[in-house]
């Protein structure tokens, strides 16, 4: 697939036996990659979210298995593969919600499976990623493709958090979708949520569009729905950290909301999302809500915002029941309603619950 | 009515000939009043918030107008009121969406009419701007005393904004409830909203709760939904700027998506509110939404957030339709759905679209 869009951000990339990843804390006022050669540098990248977005954090994790594998000098393939899980169980607990990472993670960690001898471990593991980011940038096209069909001449899409180049392996998913239609001759229009409490959308979505010259206007999260009240927003467009069986979707914390408003006012609401980020097992009860540090809430740049005697609930998503969704728009196409059939369908799911 | 909560916040007072107001923009690490002595002065907190709350600015419009009167030295009585309706005029155009403010200020403006001569002007004004002051902390026990009684042992409340003392003369209105709940021997935990751009909840809301000993946490205004979801919402109870004939409540931009998740998921939605809030003649489409410097939005304590070529929406406010509000408590009772009915029984309010 023709990437057509220039100076495309590249926000993970292999270098020399180092991974390198844009410090995503620093933008909008900085763009600078971080190097990383250790398991321990890519959990703490992960966890502070110097690197967040459900699929890139998946490729990363897939790179920081491959670091890993550096360290690990035994010559016995078991107890290598040994240390390797070990590796692998650290890397997905950083981060509990999404699936992208585990899926990642699992993949590299399987390719140790088919090595003959542990000299070849790590160019084994490294071949994997590479595939994975591979598959993932061309996914995010193909996103884009089909996601592009459903956007309209001079509609205004409203996004939140950071569905984009920087939450991916590139080009993104909710904005791979705006990208898209924009290459196809649309005139687009983005209003994107600041996204508390880290601004994703302030700081990212809007960096990453005004880059690429899309009109973008940044708003509060809870201003959504008095924009939809008055017409203004055509359809929704947000990205997902796990996409259920059922329909149901995984996002940062605010987009519940904002699918409730869209039913209320009618506006299409769409989940845009790689295959990767499909977890045909769990049900939405059994998902783990991360609970953030309340400080991301309470403090701002050092500056304390609350009184010091109270605390914060921090809870990082939401889960947006299927009912409230519109269409998923994969890199394999566009599931519409109904999501758990049509998902069965597409993916040929086993209805396990079904069957018992 | 006696004043039953100990150490009461006083946010606005009047001392030898001068307007005293709590600066609420240093709140929560100052706690520090700021005099007052001229119309500009009361202005310019007005637009800049250092007062803020539709009952507190009424309160705070009305002496402004008697600082405007110390200023006026005609002896001749209709030039002097001609002078007066400037400074009226001034007053009320500071924030456009709040309807305590027009409803103070002409009060104290009419009173006028009743002198007879122009030495006893600001003598006259003064009292009833002090009367205003009275009847609203008056006001705000009865909304207390009568939203109680909605309110059941251990419930968890979420509010909006800061609906308080501070958002008053005193006491409250969403947290009057609170707090006689709480007189009465309920057990009332708080879930307070951070609210975007200014965040009052954090700051104010918090605050004001904490310094009462009420349990409270915060929240990303986004939040809301989710904790619904899982069933940690009891009620919602939010303030007002303006209630139309029809039930519409303007309010803190974020109330609406509140609304429409509790209408969502079944937790009843409370509005609380002084009658001084009432505003029986303007359609909502007739409302007009302040839209305040985007400034707000894009910079955070002196800190640039977005990229510099971005720019923001920032509407303060938003407008909840009625059928989504469960009832309304004033401090002339509470009045339940249908809203507009109900309204114009309590209120004998003229139909005028419909004798059209």
């Amino acid at each position: 697939m023709p990437r057509t869009v220039r100076n495309e951000l590249e926000p993970v990339k292999w270098r020399n036996g180092t991974l390198q990843v844009i410090d995503q804390t620093l933008l909008p006022l900085r763009l600078r990659y971080v190097r990383m050669r250790t398991l321990d540098q890519v959990c703490n990248a992960i966890r502070i979210m110097k690197v967040r977005g459900a699929p890139l954090i998946g490729v990363v994790g897939a790179y920081g298995l491959v670091l890993a594998s550096k360290r690990i000098h035994s010559k016995d393939r078991d107890e290598a593969r040994r240390q390797l899980r070990k590796s692998a169980d650290t890397l997905i607990a950083t981060r509990p919600t999404g699936v992208n990472l585990r899926w990642a993670v699992e993949r590299v960690y399987s390719a140790s499976s088919k090595i003959s001898s542990t000299a070849s471990l790590e160019t084994r593991l490294l071949e994997e990623a590479n595939s994975i980011l591979d598959e993932e940038l061309r996914a995010a096209h193909s996103i884009g493709i089909f996601g592009a069909t459903l956007i309209d001449e001079d509609d205004t899409v409203l996004t939140h958090c950071n569905a984009g180049a920087l939450a991916t392996a590139g080009y993104g998913t909710a904005l791979a979708v705006i990208r898209a239609a924009i290459e196809e001759g649309k005139h687009v229009s983005v209003i994107a949520t600041e996204t508390r409490p880290l601004l994703q959308g302030a700081r990212l979505t809007a960096f990453e569009l005004a880059k690429d010259k899309v009109p973008v206007k940044i708003i509060v999260d809870s201003a959504a729905a008095q924009l939809m009240a008055r017409g203004a927003i055509d359809k929704v467009i947000v990205g997902a950290d796990r996409i259920l069986r059922t329909g149901h979707v995984t996002n940062k914390i605010g987009t519940l909301p904002i699918a409730i408003a869209a039913k209320f006012y009618g506006v299409p609401f769409y989940v845009a999302a790689p295959i990767s980020t499909m977890d045909l097992e769990t049900d939405p009860s059994q998902v783990i809500i991360e609970e953030r540090d309340q400080r991301e809430i309470l403090y701002f740049a050092g500056k304390r915002i609350g009184p010091r005697s109270v605390e914060a609930l921090n809870p990082a998503f939401d889960i947006t029941p299927a009912e409230l969704v519109t269409g998923i728009i994969t890199d394999k196409g566009v599931v519409g309603q109904p999501l758990e059939d049509n998902l069965r369908a597409k993916f040929a799911v086993e209805a396990t619950n079904s069957a018992r």
